[in-house]
């Protein structure tokens, strides 16, 4: 049993009809909704202290918060941070550091840190971020609302993430200012909330998840909240523009934009003419929303091929 | 610098006027302001796996901060749960018992689990538990209301949960279903959420909090938002049933209840006449507040001390 497995029986045992999306969707006033979407960051497993600095990990900590709000099309607009300090991190200038990168991304998105906790750990740094957002009654857009004939889009470039990942496990480091594109891509995710803000407004995206398990396994988050198929044309994944030189190869760079995960960009499937004529730049169309449930496809030189989730499982 | 110094810095610095309270109070719609909380409990810190069960340390998790919006006189409506989970208790049935004992108080309190992350981590179980309630518009009860002459009054009674903790850490074991009562405080609190309401409809409390690090500590919490000192009478301190049996003397039996923390109680300063006049049981009039900023005593046998805010601190 992975995590999925595991929320999904939580999910049913309990009658959870708030879980599923990137964020929870809750009634507010008469025009707007609540979101709200919390997100674990742990040294060890999503970081290690000797390849970031304690700046973009603040920064990360609150992009991936902000991912998820601008998934459902929602504006952001206060936080909650939680963090477990090692005791040797703490009177270092480390949390100061952490802070002031946090609210670099904070201040230009207008968030305000409302709260949360400060406790001690025994183990490695912890971080609980929560974020609390709005977007207009009745219209976030959650990852069910795909429809069978819709187009697959996909907002920047993908792999990037993955593949600055590697090169920090394989020991390459940069100066914090001058860091090579995909190791930045890894360590300073920026977060698609405008783009998000003018697909919810202009109603041009049916169903959409933010890219941070990998585009294999959110599409087929997607796919099954919708009940749909879906199907990916290799040729049409927009690489980020290292990629494919450091892969070597375009299986290799394939592997890495198709389940390395972190990219958080945002997959979204919509109407195509629509969309077309929206004149939406930075977006690529990489396949189509189909009527066999369960069954996602990668056309590569013509031929089909499942598509296995493959993308970040903690267990 | 203790969390509380490094709380403050920060709030100075980026001016976090949301910050200071047991929530923060974000406006919500024409009738209500919306109340959010985080707690984190960790493993090791907060908790031993060996002295509890997984279904008191979800019952837990949640009680605390079912306590911080009982503190601002709301009503708990949602909650986020993030869990750090070491392989180890992955597919065990731990997380099943965990989140049944967060759904056994959850459901009585009719709080619904909107979402959270589920993660690996490579130390200890951490769990950040974050709720959301609701308080009428303007009418949360925060701790600067105070004023010199109310009275400072303490629900149930104190000094239980840190008794509780030391006949844990002393090796003491119970059956989970028949512990003794200030094991049962200790690993199983009870968040007081019907008579934090009925303080907040009925406006008999001008400030709350709730006792989570201790007595001595919370009250300065109050003191310092209010801009106002506070003398508090030994005698008058209720403690636990079984406290001064166990603790062998009332210096001993004293000490737990002022300093040992994690009572859940609430405390609160309240017009004297009009609290009386309401006839509200169980709960004890302690002190009073003083216009003398900065200045906690404590009265023992006429004779005044100061006294230190010995609570429990992580740093």
């Amino acid at each position: 049993m992975d995590e999925f497995d595991f929320i999904n029986n939580i999910k049913k045992k309990y009658s959870l009809d708030l879980v599923g999306d990137d964020c929870a969707v809750l009634p507010r006033d008469e025009w707007t909704d609540l979101l709200v979407t919390s997100d674990m960051l742990i040294e060890g497993i999503d970081f290690r202290l000797d390849w970031t600095t304690p700046r973009m990990l603040g920064y990360k900590a609150l992009a991936v918060s902000l991912s998820d709000i601008a998934a459902m099309g929602g504006t952001p607009s206060w936080a909650l941070l939680s963090i477990g300090v090692p005791q040797a991190l703490w009177n270092t200038g480390f949390l100061d550091e952490f802070y002031e990168g946090w609210h670099e991304l904070a201040g230009p998105h207008d968030v305000e840190l409302a709260g949360g906790d400060v406790s001690r750990i025994p183990g490695g740094f912890v971080i609980d971020s929560t974020v609390g957002g709005f977007v207009t009654k009745g219209k976030a857009i959650r990852r069910s609302g795909s429809s069978p004939g819709e187009a697959i889009h996909v907002s920047g470039t993908l792999g990037g993430a993955a593949a600055g990942l590697k090169q920090l496990y394989e020991g390459l480091r940069g100066s914090p200012d001058n860091l090579p594109s995909m190791m930045l891509r890894q360590l300073r995710p920026f977060p698609n909330v405008q783009l998000a803000k003018r697909l919810q407004t202009e109603g041009l995206a049916a169903a959409m998840i933010d890219i941070s398990d990998g585009l294999s396994s959110d599409l087929v988050h997607i796919c099954q909240a919708s009940k749909t198929g879906a199907r990916v044309y290799a040729d049409k994944i927009p690489f980020d523009a290292d990629l494919l030189d450091w892969a070597g190869s375009f299986e290799g760079a394939l592997e890495l934009a198709m389940h390395g995960g972190e990219d958080f960009e945002l997959l979204f499937t919509a109407d195509p003419e629509k969309l077309f004529a929206a004149g939406l730049a930075g977006v690529t169309r990489i396949g189509e929303m189909t009527g066999n449930p369960g069954n996602i496809e990668l056309i590569r030189n013509d031929e089909v091929r499942p598509l296995p989730p493959l993308g970040y499982r903690h267990f």
